[in-house]
Protein backbone atom coordinates (compact mmCIF):
# COMPACT_ATOMS: atom_id res chain seq x y z
CA UNK A 1 0.00 0.00 0.00
CA UNK A 2 1.88 3.69 -1.02
CA UNK A 3 2.10 5.73 1.84
CA UNK A 4 -0.94 7.98 0.23
CA UNK A 5 -3.84 5.29 0.36
CA UNK A 6 -2.66 5.16 3.75
CA UNK A 7 -3.40 8.52 4.91
CA UNK A 8 -5.50 9.73 1.88
CA UNK A 9 -9.59 9.99 3.29
CA UNK A 10 -11.64 8.56 1.33
CA UNK A 11 -14.72 10.57 0.04
CA UNK A 12 -17.21 10.26 2.67
CA UNK A 13 -15.14 8.49 4.97
CA UNK A 14 -16.06 9.40 8.65
CA UNK A 15 -13.63 10.25 10.77
CA UNK A 16 -13.24 10.10 14.29
CA UNK A 17 -9.70 11.98 14.91
CA UNK A 18 -9.57 10.34 18.49
CA UNK A 19 -8.45 6.86 17.04
CA UNK A 20 -6.04 8.06 14.93
CA UNK A 21 -2.32 7.47 16.13
CA UNK A 22 -0.54 10.96 15.82
CA UNK A 23 3.27 9.10 16.63
CA UNK A 24 3.34 6.47 14.05
CA UNK A 25 3.18 6.12 10.23
CA UNK A 26 3.78 2.39 8.60
CA UNK A 27 7.40 2.34 7.45
CA UNK A 28 8.57 5.21 9.23
CA UNK A 29 10.50 3.86 12.28
CA UNK A 30 14.00 5.27 12.07
CA UNK A 31 14.74 8.64 13.22
CA UNK A 32 18.44 8.74 11.31
CA UNK A 33 17.09 6.46 8.24
CA UNK A 34 13.97 9.46 7.87
CA UNK A 35 16.50 12.29 7.73
CA UNK A 36 18.68 10.91 5.12
CA UNK A 37 15.10 9.80 3.48
CA UNK A 38 13.57 13.17 3.23
CA UNK A 39 16.65 14.95 1.83
CA UNK A 40 16.57 12.10 -0.82
CA UNK A 41 12.79 12.62 -1.05
CA UNK A 42 13.47 16.62 -1.30
CA UNK A 43 15.42 15.87 -3.91
CA UNK A 44 13.50 14.65 -6.46
CA UNK A 45 10.66 16.97 -5.20
CA UNK A 46 13.23 19.60 -6.69
CA UNK A 47 13.78 17.95 -10.18
CA UNK A 48 10.27 17.07 -10.62
CA UNK A 49 9.31 21.18 -10.08
CA UNK A 50 12.07 21.92 -12.53
CA UNK A 51 10.53 19.58 -15.19
CA UNK A 52 7.18 21.40 -14.04
CA UNK A 53 7.92 24.62 -14.44
CA UNK A 54 9.74 23.68 -17.87
CA UNK A 55 6.61 22.36 -19.53
CA UNK A 56 4.53 24.80 -17.58
CA UNK A 57 1.14 22.93 -18.45
CA UNK A 58 0.40 22.29 -14.90
CA UNK A 59 0.48 23.32 -11.36
CA UNK A 60 -0.19 22.04 -7.91
CA UNK A 61 -1.80 23.52 -4.65
CA UNK A 62 -0.60 21.89 -1.38
CA UNK A 63 -2.43 23.32 1.62
CA UNK A 64 -1.68 22.92 5.31
CA UNK A 65 -4.17 23.24 8.47
CA UNK A 66 -3.42 21.86 11.67
CA UNK A 67 -4.44 23.15 15.41
CA UNK A 68 -2.19 26.12 16.64
CA UNK A 69 1.47 23.89 17.11
CA UNK A 70 0.43 21.30 14.63
CA UNK A 71 3.66 22.43 12.83
CA UNK A 72 2.61 23.84 9.43
CA UNK A 73 5.53 26.49 9.60
CA UNK A 74 8.14 23.90 10.48
CA UNK A 75 6.81 21.48 7.54
CA UNK A 76 6.91 23.74 4.88
CA UNK A 77 10.42 25.34 5.87
CA UNK A 78 11.53 21.43 6.13
CA UNK A 79 10.28 19.79 2.77
CA UNK A 80 10.16 23.25 1.11
CA UNK A 81 13.75 24.65 1.67
CA UNK A 82 15.61 22.75 -1.27
CA UNK A 83 13.08 23.84 -4.10
CA UNK A 84 13.70 26.41 -6.08
CA UNK A 85 12.09 29.48 -5.12
CA UNK A 86 11.06 30.70 -8.44
CA UNK A 87 8.53 27.98 -8.83
CA UNK A 88 7.53 27.85 -4.99
CA UNK A 89 5.32 30.54 -3.66
CA UNK A 90 4.07 30.17 -0.51
CA UNK A 91 1.19 32.32 1.15
CA UNK A 92 0.40 32.84 4.88
CA UNK A 93 -3.67 33.28 5.66
CA UNK A 94 -4.30 35.31 8.28
CA UNK A 95 -7.37 37.26 9.75
CA UNK A 96 -9.33 38.45 6.64
CA UNK A 97 -8.50 42.36 6.21
CA UNK A 98 -11.39 45.00 5.79
CA UNK A 99 -11.28 44.85 1.89
CA UNK A 100 -11.24 40.81 2.17
CA UNK A 101 -13.86 40.92 4.59
CA UNK A 102 -15.80 42.68 1.74
CA UNK A 103 -16.01 39.97 -0.76
CA UNK A 104 -16.60 36.26 -0.69
CA UNK A 105 -14.62 34.31 1.40
CA UNK A 106 -12.56 32.54 -1.43
CA UNK A 107 -11.82 35.96 -3.34
CA UNK A 108 -8.68 35.96 -1.49
CA UNK A 109 -8.42 32.89 -1.73
CA UNK A 110 -8.14 32.81 -5.57
CA UNK A 111 -5.81 35.18 -6.31
CA UNK A 112 -3.39 33.09 -4.51
CA UNK A 113 -3.50 30.01 -6.57
CA UNK A 114 -0.56 28.83 -8.31
CA UNK A 115 -0.29 29.27 -12.22
CA UNK A 116 0.88 26.81 -14.03
CA UNK A 117 4.65 25.39 -13.46
CA UNK A 118 4.54 26.11 -10.26
CA UNK A 119 3.86 24.71 -7.05
CA UNK A 120 1.40 26.72 -4.47
CA UNK A 121 1.77 26.23 -0.81
CA UNK A 122 -0.69 27.61 1.77
CA UNK A 123 -0.25 28.03 4.97
CA UNK A 124 -3.68 28.08 6.54
CA UNK A 125 -6.50 28.71 3.51
CA UNK A 126 -10.24 28.65 2.89
CA UNK A 127 -10.47 26.15 5.51
CA UNK A 128 -10.24 28.80 8.06
CA UNK A 129 -13.61 29.77 6.96
CA UNK A 130 -15.49 26.63 8.04
CA UNK A 131 -12.69 26.33 11.28
CA UNK A 132 -12.19 29.51 12.80
CA UNK A 133 -15.13 31.17 11.62
CA UNK A 134 -17.60 27.82 12.47
CA UNK A 135 -16.12 27.66 16.07
CA UNK A 136 -15.94 31.53 17.56
CA UNK A 137 -19.66 31.85 15.62
CA UNK A 138 -17.88 34.79 13.22
CA UNK A 139 -20.61 33.95 10.75
CA UNK A 140 -23.69 32.09 11.27
CA UNK A 141 -24.53 28.76 10.32
CA UNK A 142 -26.28 29.80 7.24
CA UNK A 143 -23.27 31.11 6.13
CA UNK A 144 -20.68 28.67 7.13
CA UNK A 145 -22.75 25.84 5.73
CA UNK A 146 -22.79 26.04 2.24
CA UNK A 147 -19.10 26.51 2.29
CA UNK A 148 -18.42 22.91 2.15
CA UNK A 149 -19.85 22.69 -0.90
CA UNK A 150 -18.31 26.00 -2.37
CA UNK A 151 -14.78 24.71 -1.45
CA UNK A 152 -15.36 21.19 -2.94
CA UNK A 153 -16.96 23.35 -6.06
CA UNK A 154 -14.16 26.18 -6.55
CA UNK A 155 -11.21 22.79 -6.14
CA UNK A 156 -13.11 21.02 -8.57
CA UNK A 157 -12.53 24.49 -11.20
CA UNK A 158 -9.16 24.63 -10.09
CA UNK A 159 -8.20 20.97 -10.90
CA UNK A 160 -10.25 21.19 -13.98
CA UNK A 161 -8.03 23.64 -14.97
CA UNK A 162 -4.54 21.49 -13.99
CA UNK A 163 -3.63 22.38 -10.78
CA UNK A 164 -4.23 19.62 -8.40
CA UNK A 165 -5.09 19.95 -5.15
CA UNK A 166 -3.59 18.24 -2.20
CA UNK A 167 -4.28 18.88 1.36
CA UNK A 168 -2.68 18.42 4.90
CA UNK A 169 -4.15 18.18 8.03
CA UNK A 170 -1.27 17.43 10.89
CA UNK A 171 -2.47 15.51 13.30
CA UNK A 172 -0.98 16.19 17.23
CA UNK A 173 -2.27 15.23 20.22
CA UNK A 174 -3.10 17.51 23.11
CA UNK A 175 -0.54 16.47 25.09
CA UNK A 176 1.83 17.14 22.34
CA UNK A 177 0.49 20.64 22.11
CA UNK A 178 0.70 21.28 25.44
CA UNK A 179 4.66 20.18 25.47
CA UNK A 180 5.05 22.67 22.54
CA UNK A 181 3.25 25.50 24.28
CA UNK A 182 5.00 25.24 27.25
CA UNK A 183 8.46 25.00 25.38
CA UNK A 184 7.61 28.53 23.29
CA UNK A 185 6.88 29.83 27.31
CA UNK A 186 10.62 28.41 28.46
CA UNK A 187 12.89 29.28 26.07
CA UNK A 188 13.32 32.89 25.39
CA UNK A 189 14.02 32.65 21.63
CA UNK A 190 10.68 30.97 21.15
CA UNK A 191 8.84 33.66 22.93
CA UNK A 192 7.80 35.44 20.02
CA UNK A 193 5.86 32.46 19.11
CA UNK A 194 3.31 32.24 22.13
CA UNK A 195 0.16 34.01 21.91
CA UNK A 196 -2.01 33.82 24.97
CA UNK A 197 -4.83 33.78 22.40
CA UNK A 198 -3.47 30.63 21.60
CA UNK A 199 -4.27 29.26 25.47
CA UNK A 200 -7.83 30.46 24.54
CA UNK A 201 -8.13 28.29 21.26
CA UNK A 202 -6.53 25.14 22.91
CA UNK A 203 -9.94 25.60 25.74
CA UNK A 204 -11.71 24.95 22.48
CA UNK A 205 -9.90 22.08 21.66
CA UNK A 206 -13.08 19.56 21.23
CA UNK A 207 -14.97 21.98 19.15
CA UNK A 208 -12.09 21.93 16.39
CA UNK A 209 -11.74 18.64 16.53
CA UNK A 210 -14.84 18.25 15.84
CA UNK A 211 -14.90 21.12 12.74
CA UNK A 212 -11.76 19.40 11.47
CA UNK A 213 -13.92 16.29 11.30
CA UNK A 214 -16.55 17.90 9.21
CA UNK A 215 -13.95 19.21 7.42
CA UNK A 216 -12.38 15.55 6.52
CA UNK A 217 -15.58 14.11 6.05
CA UNK A 218 -16.93 17.10 3.59
CA UNK A 219 -14.09 18.02 1.47
CA UNK A 220 -12.25 14.86 0.73
CA UNK A 221 -12.56 14.12 -3.16
CA UNK A 222 -10.69 11.67 -5.19
CA UNK A 223 -9.69 14.88 -7.28
CA UNK A 224 -8.57 16.92 -4.30
CA UNK A 225 -7.67 14.53 -1.41
CA UNK A 226 -7.11 15.17 2.37
CA UNK A 227 -4.08 13.12 4.27
CA UNK A 228 -4.35 12.93 7.60
CA UNK A 229 -0.03 13.58 8.69
CA UNK A 230 0.29 12.00 12.15
CA UNK A 231 2.46 15.03 13.55
CA UNK A 232 3.68 14.12 16.76
CA UNK A 233 7.22 13.66 16.03
CA UNK A 234 8.45 16.13 13.35
CA UNK A 235 10.68 13.94 11.29
CA UNK A 236 7.59 11.38 11.17
CA UNK A 237 5.89 14.18 9.48
CA UNK A 238 8.08 16.11 7.18
CA UNK A 239 9.10 12.49 5.74
CA UNK A 240 5.74 11.54 5.11
CA UNK A 241 4.23 14.64 3.66
CA UNK A 242 7.67 14.62 1.24
CA UNK A 243 6.49 11.13 0.34
CA UNK A 244 2.84 12.17 -0.97
CA UNK A 245 4.25 15.20 -2.66
CA UNK A 246 6.55 13.32 -4.49
CA UNK A 247 4.47 10.35 -5.54
CA UNK A 248 1.72 13.41 -6.54
CA UNK A 249 4.47 14.88 -8.49
CA UNK A 250 5.36 11.47 -10.06
CA UNK A 251 1.73 11.20 -11.10
CA UNK A 252 1.47 14.44 -12.19
CA UNK A 253 4.43 13.21 -14.38
CA UNK A 254 5.68 17.06 -15.55
CA UNK A 255 7.50 16.73 -19.14
CA UNK A 256 10.42 18.91 -20.62
CA UNK A 257 8.67 20.46 -23.45
CA UNK A 258 10.01 19.10 -27.06
CA UNK A 259 9.55 21.66 -30.18
CA UNK A 260 7.62 20.60 -32.68
CA UNK A 261 9.72 21.01 -36.23
CA UNK A 262 13.05 22.15 -34.37
CA UNK A 263 15.90 22.05 -36.02
CA UNK A 264 18.71 23.58 -34.30
CA UNK A 265 21.28 23.49 -37.25
CA UNK A 266 18.97 26.32 -39.00
CA UNK A 267 20.44 28.75 -36.64
CA UNK A 268 23.70 30.04 -36.56
CA UNK A 269 25.00 32.29 -33.85
CA UNK A 270 27.68 34.72 -34.88
CA UNK B 1 37.90 45.33 1.06
CA UNK B 2 34.75 43.62 1.64
CA UNK B 3 33.19 42.04 -1.54
CA UNK B 4 30.59 44.76 -1.57
CA UNK B 5 33.13 47.29 -2.03
CA UNK B 6 35.14 45.15 -4.40
CA UNK B 7 31.66 45.24 -6.32
CA UNK B 8 29.47 47.97 -5.89
CA UNK B 9 28.73 50.89 -8.41
CA UNK B 10 29.68 54.30 -7.03
CA UNK B 11 26.73 56.79 -7.08
CA UNK B 12 27.67 58.70 -10.31
CA UNK B 13 30.84 56.28 -11.14
CA UNK B 14 31.53 55.66 -15.34
CA UNK B 15 30.55 52.07 -16.27
CA UNK B 16 32.78 51.02 -19.32
CA UNK B 17 31.36 47.05 -19.28
CA UNK B 18 34.16 46.26 -21.89
CA UNK B 19 36.64 47.22 -19.43
CA UNK B 20 35.14 45.14 -16.20
CA UNK B 21 36.36 40.99 -16.85
CA UNK B 22 33.45 38.82 -16.18
CA UNK B 23 35.93 35.79 -15.24
CA UNK B 24 36.73 36.77 -12.29
CA UNK B 25 36.64 37.80 -8.46
CA UNK B 26 39.44 38.57 -6.29
CA UNK B 27 39.68 36.09 -3.50
CA UNK B 28 37.53 33.24 -5.50
CA UNK B 29 39.67 31.13 -7.73
CA UNK B 30 38.89 27.99 -6.46
CA UNK B 31 35.90 26.13 -7.84
CA UNK B 32 35.63 23.14 -5.50
CA UNK B 33 36.51 25.64 -2.43
CA UNK B 34 33.77 27.99 -3.77
CA UNK B 35 31.38 25.11 -4.05
CA UNK B 36 31.79 24.50 -0.31
CA UNK B 37 31.79 27.96 0.54
CA UNK B 38 28.49 28.60 -1.28
CA UNK B 39 26.71 25.90 0.81
CA UNK B 40 28.15 28.27 3.79
CA UNK B 41 26.92 31.00 2.79
CA UNK B 42 23.67 29.81 1.83
CA UNK B 43 23.11 28.24 5.26
CA UNK B 44 24.32 31.52 6.97
CA UNK B 45 21.61 33.08 4.45
CA UNK B 46 19.15 30.66 5.44
CA UNK B 47 19.32 31.58 9.41
CA UNK B 48 19.44 35.65 8.83
CA UNK B 49 16.28 35.27 6.96
CA UNK B 50 14.80 33.09 9.67
CA UNK B 51 14.97 35.88 12.18
CA UNK B 52 14.46 38.68 9.46
CA UNK B 53 11.24 36.61 9.34
CA UNK B 54 10.56 36.42 13.16
CA UNK B 55 11.27 40.17 13.39
CA UNK B 56 9.23 41.25 10.46
CA UNK B 57 10.56 45.00 10.73
CA UNK B 58 12.20 45.56 7.99
CA UNK B 59 12.57 43.32 4.11
CA UNK B 60 15.17 42.94 1.33
CA UNK B 61 14.28 43.37 -2.16
CA UNK B 62 17.45 41.61 -4.24
CA UNK B 63 16.75 42.28 -8.49
CA UNK B 64 18.49 40.46 -10.88
CA UNK B 65 19.30 41.93 -14.39
CA UNK B 66 21.46 40.23 -17.05
CA UNK B 67 21.42 39.64 -21.06
CA UNK B 68 19.64 36.84 -22.49
CA UNK B 69 21.80 33.71 -20.61
CA UNK B 70 23.44 35.87 -18.55
CA UNK B 71 22.56 33.93 -15.92
CA UNK B 72 19.59 34.97 -13.87
CA UNK B 73 17.86 31.67 -13.11
CA UNK B 74 20.56 29.94 -12.63
CA UNK B 75 21.21 32.21 -9.62
CA UNK B 76 18.07 32.52 -8.43
CA UNK B 77 18.12 28.52 -8.10
CA UNK B 78 21.64 27.97 -6.66
CA UNK B 79 21.74 30.94 -4.18
CA UNK B 80 17.78 30.95 -2.83
CA UNK B 81 16.88 27.03 -3.15
CA UNK B 82 17.71 26.46 0.85
CA UNK B 83 16.09 29.40 2.03
CA UNK B 84 12.46 28.72 3.81
CA UNK B 85 10.31 29.95 0.94
CA UNK B 86 7.61 31.01 2.97
CA UNK B 87 9.80 34.06 3.75
CA UNK B 88 11.10 34.47 0.12
CA UNK B 89 8.83 34.90 -2.81
CA UNK B 90 10.48 35.29 -6.36
CA UNK B 91 8.59 37.70 -8.98
CA UNK B 92 9.45 36.87 -12.57
CA UNK B 93 8.64 40.08 -14.45
CA UNK B 94 7.72 39.27 -18.17
CA UNK B 95 6.10 41.59 -21.06
CA UNK B 96 3.30 43.49 -19.38
CA UNK B 97 -0.43 42.48 -19.92
CA UNK B 98 -2.72 44.62 -21.53
CA UNK B 99 -3.94 45.81 -18.17
CA UNK B 100 -0.29 46.24 -16.92
CA UNK B 101 0.30 48.57 -20.27
CA UNK B 102 -2.83 50.80 -19.11
CA UNK B 103 -0.88 51.73 -15.81
CA UNK B 104 2.07 53.56 -15.07
CA UNK B 105 5.07 51.29 -15.03
CA UNK B 106 5.66 50.57 -11.73
CA UNK B 107 2.33 49.88 -11.06
CA UNK B 108 3.18 46.37 -11.48
CA UNK B 109 6.38 46.58 -9.56
CA UNK B 110 4.72 47.98 -6.82
CA UNK B 111 2.74 45.09 -6.14
CA UNK B 112 5.50 42.68 -5.56
CA UNK B 113 7.40 44.38 -3.42
CA UNK B 114 8.66 42.42 -0.74
CA UNK B 115 6.37 42.91 2.84
CA UNK B 116 8.03 43.15 6.27
CA UNK B 117 9.87 39.78 7.55
CA UNK B 118 10.62 38.34 3.88
CA UNK B 119 13.11 38.68 0.73
CA UNK B 120 11.54 39.61 -2.62
CA UNK B 121 13.67 38.55 -5.85
CA UNK B 122 13.12 40.35 -8.82
CA UNK B 123 13.42 38.20 -12.14
CA UNK B 124 13.51 41.21 -14.22
CA UNK B 125 12.00 44.31 -12.75
CA UNK B 126 11.46 48.00 -13.59
CA UNK B 127 14.60 48.31 -15.33
CA UNK B 128 13.28 46.27 -18.41
CA UNK B 129 11.63 49.82 -18.95
CA UNK B 130 14.88 51.86 -19.70
CA UNK B 131 16.39 48.35 -21.33
CA UNK B 132 14.04 46.48 -24.17
CA UNK B 133 11.49 49.69 -24.15
CA UNK B 134 14.84 52.01 -24.79
CA UNK B 135 16.74 49.60 -27.43
CA UNK B 136 13.33 48.81 -29.14
CA UNK B 137 11.64 51.62 -29.06
CA UNK B 138 8.93 50.31 -27.38
CA UNK B 139 8.44 54.23 -25.80
CA UNK B 140 9.72 58.07 -27.41
CA UNK B 141 12.72 59.10 -25.47
CA UNK B 142 10.46 61.49 -23.81
CA UNK B 143 8.98 58.64 -21.85
CA UNK B 144 11.58 56.57 -20.90
CA UNK B 145 14.57 59.29 -20.36
CA UNK B 146 12.23 60.62 -16.75
CA UNK B 147 12.01 56.72 -15.88
CA UNK B 148 15.57 56.70 -14.02
CA UNK B 149 15.12 59.52 -11.45
CA UNK B 150 11.61 58.10 -11.59
CA UNK B 151 13.12 54.63 -10.43
CA UNK B 152 15.11 56.38 -8.00
CA UNK B 153 12.64 58.20 -6.17
CA UNK B 154 10.43 54.93 -6.47
CA UNK B 155 13.64 53.03 -4.73
CA UNK B 156 14.29 56.02 -2.07
CA UNK B 157 10.32 55.51 -0.91
CA UNK B 158 10.96 51.79 -0.53
CA UNK B 159 14.31 52.22 1.72
CA UNK B 160 12.42 55.19 3.79
CA UNK B 161 9.89 52.06 5.03
CA UNK B 162 12.82 49.92 5.77
CA UNK B 163 12.83 47.88 2.96
CA UNK B 164 16.61 46.98 1.63
CA UNK B 165 16.46 47.49 -2.18
CA UNK B 166 19.88 45.47 -3.97
CA UNK B 167 20.65 45.13 -7.12
CA UNK B 168 23.01 42.54 -9.33
CA UNK B 169 23.99 43.24 -13.35
CA UNK B 170 25.11 39.49 -14.29
CA UNK B 171 28.28 40.59 -16.68
CA UNK B 172 29.10 37.76 -18.98
CA UNK B 173 31.07 38.68 -22.65
CA UNK B 174 29.71 37.87 -25.87
CA UNK B 175 31.57 34.80 -26.27
CA UNK B 176 30.52 33.29 -23.48
CA UNK B 177 26.97 33.87 -24.66
CA UNK B 178 27.35 32.92 -27.68
CA UNK B 179 28.42 29.44 -26.10
CA UNK B 180 25.57 29.67 -23.96
CA UNK B 181 23.31 29.89 -26.69
CA UNK B 182 25.00 27.14 -28.62
CA UNK B 183 24.62 24.93 -25.46
CA UNK B 184 20.86 25.21 -25.74
CA UNK B 185 20.86 24.01 -29.19
CA UNK B 186 23.10 21.31 -29.21
CA UNK B 187 21.32 19.37 -26.07
CA UNK B 188 17.70 18.50 -26.35
CA UNK B 189 16.92 18.97 -23.01
CA UNK B 190 17.59 22.65 -23.31
CA UNK B 191 15.59 23.05 -26.54
CA UNK B 192 12.89 24.57 -24.34
CA UNK B 193 15.12 27.39 -23.58
CA UNK B 194 15.98 28.51 -26.97
CA UNK B 195 14.55 31.34 -28.42
CA UNK B 196 15.10 32.77 -31.98
CA UNK B 197 14.18 35.88 -30.38
CA UNK B 198 17.41 35.60 -28.08
CA UNK B 199 19.64 36.10 -31.40
CA UNK B 200 17.73 39.22 -32.16
CA UNK B 201 18.69 40.85 -29.20
CA UNK B 202 22.20 39.37 -29.88
CA UNK B 203 22.28 41.74 -32.91
CA UNK B 204 21.50 44.39 -30.58
CA UNK B 205 24.48 43.84 -28.07
CA UNK B 206 25.95 46.90 -28.44
CA UNK B 207 22.69 48.69 -27.66
CA UNK B 208 21.94 47.02 -24.84
CA UNK B 209 25.87 47.47 -23.27
CA UNK B 210 24.79 51.10 -23.37
CA UNK B 211 21.54 50.96 -21.88
CA UNK B 212 23.01 49.06 -19.07
CA UNK B 213 25.76 51.66 -18.41
CA UNK B 214 23.28 53.98 -18.05
CA UNK B 215 21.33 52.12 -16.10
CA UNK B 216 24.70 51.30 -13.75
CA UNK B 217 25.71 55.03 -14.17
CA UNK B 218 22.27 56.58 -12.83
CA UNK B 219 20.39 54.47 -10.89
CA UNK B 220 23.64 52.91 -8.56
CA UNK B 221 22.45 54.99 -5.20
CA UNK B 222 24.09 54.75 -1.60
CA UNK B 223 20.85 53.15 -0.10
CA UNK B 224 20.14 51.31 -3.18
CA UNK B 225 23.62 50.25 -4.84
CA UNK B 226 24.13 47.94 -8.31
CA UNK B 227 26.28 45.64 -8.00
CA UNK B 228 28.38 44.08 -11.13
CA UNK B 229 28.77 40.76 -10.85
CA UNK B 230 31.54 38.82 -13.13
CA UNK B 231 29.02 35.90 -14.68
CA UNK B 232 30.91 33.97 -17.35
CA UNK B 233 31.73 31.21 -14.82
CA UNK B 234 28.48 30.25 -12.70
CA UNK B 235 30.67 29.17 -9.64
CA UNK B 236 32.29 32.53 -9.16
CA UNK B 237 28.78 34.42 -10.20
CA UNK B 238 26.89 32.25 -7.65
CA UNK B 239 29.39 32.41 -4.14
CA UNK B 240 30.13 36.15 -4.86
CA UNK B 241 26.31 37.13 -5.05
CA UNK B 242 25.58 34.95 -2.03
CA UNK B 243 28.34 36.78 0.18
CA UNK B 244 26.85 40.41 -1.05
CA UNK B 245 23.50 38.84 0.34
CA UNK B 246 24.75 37.67 3.11
CA UNK B 247 27.07 40.72 4.27
CA UNK B 248 23.91 42.88 3.67
CA UNK B 249 21.34 40.55 5.80
CA UNK B 250 24.55 40.71 8.51
CA UNK B 251 24.00 45.34 8.16
CA UNK B 252 20.43 44.70 8.58
CA UNK B 253 20.93 42.81 11.43
CA UNK B 254 17.70 41.50 12.18
CA UNK B 255 16.97 40.57 15.73
CA UNK B 256 14.34 38.06 17.31
CA UNK B 257 12.24 39.63 19.06
CA UNK B 258 11.77 40.19 22.80
CA UNK B 259 8.27 40.50 24.40
CA UNK B 260 8.39 43.66 27.44
CA UNK B 261 7.02 43.23 30.40
CA UNK B 262 6.27 39.28 29.01
CA UNK B 263 6.04 36.81 32.25
CA UNK B 264 6.16 33.34 31.24
CA UNK B 265 5.39 32.09 34.09
CA UNK B 266 2.03 33.75 35.07
CA UNK B 267 0.42 31.43 32.41
CA UNK B 268 -0.12 27.86 33.21
CA UNK B 269 -1.37 25.35 30.41
CA UNK B 270 -3.51 22.89 30.99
Amino acid sequence: MSIREKLRVSPGQKIHLDDIDPDQVDGIDDKSDAKRDLREEVEKISDLQEALYAESKQALLVVFQALDAGGKDGTIRSVFSGINPQGCHVTSFKAPSTLERSHDFLWRIHQAVPRHGTIGVFNRSQYEDVLIVRVDNLAPKSVWKPRYEQINHFEALLTSARTRVIKFYLHISRDEQKERFQERLDMPEKHWKFSAEDLEKRKQWNDYRKAFEDVLERCSTEEAPWYIIPANRNWVRNLAVARVLRETLEEMDPQYPTLENFDPSSYVID
